[in-house]
């Protein structure tokens, strides 16, 4: 096991009607800024919840953080608390909410324009942040992490900041969701936790179980959630097995990859593809291009998490990145780029990013533009 | 799935050489107070380590907290605190030294004598408190609790304060750990586990799936450790497990058991077992007479922790509990009161503490004195 330092501060507050506790979680002191996507919350009864909860306080909103959120619209949330002097955010939305807003709180304690922060890659001056999640998915409710997007230049980087204080689960704001902000949800969640465990084998048996834990979790609940996508239980599953996947708990003392998020990243940049679903076209790429590198992992994934023990071991392999590509097929979603009419030039792009920036992405270090190419020709 | 409220602000300091890290973790203008058990530390080079850490620091030490920490003894070191007017401490040591320090760094924050804390059963003022872990067991070093026992009436009650700022894991400093503390703290670590665990099944998929990989992990680890008591990985698995056992990482929206620990704790109170060799003994007993309650679970204990899937419910059940005994044997620890020459007499008096507390333990609430003595007959 390597070395590790680990320290994760923010409060979870899980559970039916706890967004009424929002009135006792931010200080009666501070001016809040609260944070919203697009119009959803208005439906749904949340937006309703929260400002019963935060009656007679003193705050101002910011809507339209959009899917991807962008500086352009960063920086006008950013302008208005500067304005309005607000010194507490919180974040009501999915991951693009709580990522953008992530960038607020640090942009409001810096000078310049908040793209030099995404570009230095983090900052950690900021205004304290709590969240109210309703789309499980990125685990940003409980993590430091952030992707921020520049529409004019299609590029799209992460960043990292602060730990939300605190951050308010209510498994009841999912019944509402689209299947298919579900679908993506899960496919998300699945490759984070892939991101942390499909690496070097032999490195943490606790971490290896939790990670399988998880990965087991979702397959289990998925089948079940297209059925009863109001059953609170699968839900509170969902949600806290979302925020586990990313908040460092299976993360201890282990390497990582994340080559295949570099290149989805790509795909949304250029395509506007949601987030999840480019991981489920690159991930069965990413696995097949790199199987004699992630061979002794690839082995243990197909067995504990799928039961595969039968064959020999490339006939294992194959079975098991082949399940791994049903699992994402059954939730509905597009497992080859051409299915999205996604071709050669985006792959030329890629390569091309890639190779100027000088990356060289995943736990070996090798994922450079050569290797996204072949990783997005496996993906055709 | 049950609401719940979590956060666990300590940061782990995990791996070798990591102690050489106190100098900054503690900030240069505190007066410590470093508390220590008995001399081991002395010969296994940790105490070298933290003195070289913290040269030149203005420090006072306290030595002598010894296996189930007394009030007797605390109430020295918190005199001594006071005289030195120390505002930050240092345990280094084991779970009994970290409880005895958690009581510590609340008695210097009260007037009167600190056993009556204890009787309270939680003071949130309190002084900061750092640890060096030497002995993985009793999950202390990221936890808020402890169980602080008193000599002169044979009493042992567990106590909550704070969370250790932060806890420096080093898995060198187990290499020389006498084999039977080693096999107290794998046992410790177990059943802390099965008492979060044990319980009504269908709770929460991760919190089941998570227990289970920490219960997986001891068993598979628990023969290797015996052979190869050097092994860095090992140990590391082994003190990992140790604190991801008891930090509410498996607890979130569960319900919990601990009558095992309750009944051990009474044991250690009366006879000066050591903790984890009380547990070994009473967890078998509570299984065999809570078998209908803890039905549902115990199935899935023992298909997914032990692989027993052949045979009625009944006779995978009677398998699944031989096998967690035999486990516990396989440590080298007994699991019968006769061993320990433990008979009617103290049986008695548990029962009669029991009663006389008007105390109902477990997750049902239904394990009084009666039902104290039928576990305990369980176990003769």
């Amino acid at each position: 096991m390597d070395n590790f330092n680990f320290q994760n501060p923010t409060r979870l507050v899980f559970g039916k009607g706890m967004i009424a506790e929002l009135g006792t979680l931010i200080p009666e002191d501070k001016r809040i800024m609260i944070t919203f996507g697009g119009g959803s919350v208005r439906n749904n009864g949340v937006y309703d919840q929260v400002k019963a909860a935060l009656a007679g306080r003193d705050m101002v909103e910011f809507w339209g953080i959009e899917p991807n959120p962008s500086i352009e619209t960063l920086r006008k949330a950013i302008a208005l608390g500067k304005e309005k002097q607000v010194d507490f955010l919180l974040a009501v939305g999915g991951g693009s909410v709580i990522d953008g807003t992530k960038l607020i709180s640090a942009g409001l304690c810096y000078e310049g324009d908040a793209w030099e922060l995404v570009l230095r890659g983090s900052y950690q001056t900021t205004l304290p942040l709590g969240t109210v999640l309703t789309l499980p998915a990125t685990g940003s409710e409980m993590n430091s992490g952030a992707v921020i997007s520049r529409h004019e230049t299609q590029e799209k980087y992460p960043f990292y900041s602060n730990y939300p204080v605190f951050s308010i689960l209510d498994p009841e704001v999912t019944f509402t969701l689209p299947p298919r902000q579900i679908a993506c949800g899960l496919a998300d969640t699945f490759v984070h936790v892939m991101e942390q465990y499909m690496t070097t084998a032999g490195q943490s048996r606790v971490m290896d179980r939790w990670a399988e834990g998880l990965l087991s979790t979702l397959i289990e609940i998925a089948p079940l959630i297209r059925q009863h996508p109001k059953n609170y239980d699968l839900m509170a599953d969902f949600m806290l097995t979302a925020t586990m996947g990313l908040n460092g708990f299976v993360a201890m003392g282990v390497s990582q990859d994340w080559a295949t998020h570099m290149i989805g990243h790509e795909l949304t940049a250029l395509h506007g593809l949601t987030h999840g679903a480019t991981l489920t076209i690159v991930l069965p790429g990413t696995l097949r291009v790199l199987r004699d590198q992630k061979r002794s992992k690839l082995l243990q994934y197909g067995e504990r998490v799928w039961g595969i023990t039968g064959g020999t071991d490339e006939e294992r392999i194959e079975q098991t990145i082949e399940k791994t590509e049903a699992f994402f097929r059954s939730l509905g979603l597009s497992t080859r780029l051409s299915e999205e009419g996604i071709g050669e030039e985006t792959i030329a792009e890629i390569e091309r990013r890639f190779n100027t920036r000088g990356v060289k992405f995943g736990e070996a270090h090798n994922v450079d533009g050569a290797m996204a190419r072949k990783i997005l020709e496996a993906c055709k």
